[in-house]
């Protein structure tokens, strides 16, 4: 039942190219084995060239023949290109990313790229993973057991006044939070001020999920409350769920229950 | 790296319980087994007790000795409840739900039964699944690649006015929306509504994923724009997903940059 994107028209004077050539943008789920679904693995194993920052990269297994390309580049659209370029020259390339690719990651970068600088004759497929805010939830229970969303606290590529206005309606209407890329080493303000405008909507109670690394042997994940959050403890590697004024914790478990 | 929830004081009076009896909250992805992870197998070959709605039980393969509780039953307190006996009278019980058990689904469910009918000597454990949101998306590309909700369109849980408003809220920040329980066959309104609403604040020409029975081999998916959506045409097996300002459809792609 796998849907092949059919690509866009074959510019004309593209050579020949070799039957198979294509980008498969692939979820590897979050930290650990458990979580890489048959789907994803029969990909992996598919593919001539695995392309991906490092610390993904590393998370594929070795296999004779294939080469990978690690990179440290923080610049997504230069890693498309070079997926895109690999494929038009006859690879089979495997983009790994961490948890669901289509969230905050490659999927939407390499078809950026792809629309954007003329690789429409390279086709692209996206293999879905388990994305990172569903295995933290999991891990204490079911805080997005009701309207949610996810919100990337980056500002590196939005403005901040849009997060901030996200931010604010979705606390208004009382949508359990996902906040990805809280913050990183150099961004510390965000998540302070995201902070600050979440305690104008919701109670200095409401619990807030804390997980770090979750799948990996540094995995850590704990409960607090709103107001006694301190930001100092979060990094690149945390995502944070804020309940709704409907989340309850009840023991060591937290839950948004579906009436309302 | 299983992290166990620790089960709440233990009532007293209640009587030895047999080692490993739990529930566990499965997640088995959405149809198709290449979206069942290696976790949720492990889970669901380990368990001596089956619960679900019976769509789901049926797509756990037959093991000898294990028992299966296929219900046709709507109310998830019910089933929850029975499951949650089960495991206190010995049994290591497996409730499945499609999907991601966290996302409008049974782990709430359970949660919520056992924190409010006093089974908290009952451990729980969550294991998480691909929600369809995520599988739908991938057979267009990515058009959940920047913020995002996942909002539930069932007012069998929760007023029309609280749905509403969290439309409005999640249109007026520009938030991709994935939209769950779309209609039933007695629930037709609530689409037409939505659109309505959602046409308040987005072009006529906002894509539109509509993604039916993903992974099965029932499965259509179709991108239409949000004035030529035929709410006529979409079931309880339907989810869509609405592009924000910045979703783009180009070729049979649809994707939402992550730039703003």
């Amino acid at each position: 039942m796998s849907t092949v994107l059919v690509p866009g028209p074959v510019a004309s004077g593209v050579p020949d190219k070799p039957v198979g050539a294509e980008v498969v943008v692939i979820g590897l789920g979050p930290a650990g084995a458990q979580w890489l679904t048959p789907e994803a693995r029969t990909e992996l194993a598919a593919a001539t060239d695995i392309v991906g920052y490092a610390t993904y990269v590393n998370r594929v297994p070795v296999r004779p023949g294939q080469r990978r390309h690690a990179t440290d580049n923080r610049v997504e659209a230069e890693r498309a290109e070079f997926a895109l370029d690999l494929a038009r020259r006859g690879s089979r390339v495997a983009v790994v990313s961490s948890g669901d690719p289509g969230v905050f990651a490659m999927a939407s970068a390499v078809l950026e790229t792809r629309a954007d600088r003329g690789y429409d004759d390279v086709p692209v497929r996206i293999i879905p993973g388990l994305t990172a805010a569903h295995a933290v939830a999991s891990r204490v229970g079911a805080p997005l057991g009701h309207d949610f969303c996810m919100l990337s606290l980056s500002d590196q590529l939005k403005p901040w006044p849009v997060i901030a206005e996200r931010l604010e309606a979705a606390a208004a209407a009382d949508l359990v939070i996902a906040l990805y890329n809280p913050a990183s080493r150099s961004r510390r303000r965000q998540l302070e001020d995201a902070r600050e405008i979440l305690l104008r909507y919701r109670k200095p109670e409401t619990p807030v999920v804390v997980g770090r690394a979750v799948g990996s042997d540094a995995e850590s994940v704990r409960v607090v409350t709103l107001d006694e959050l301190d930001t100092a403890e979060v990094d690149m590697r945390t995502l944070l769920i804020v309940g709704s004024s409907r989340t309850r914790a009840h023991g060591s478990t937290v839950f948004t229950p579906r009436s309302y």
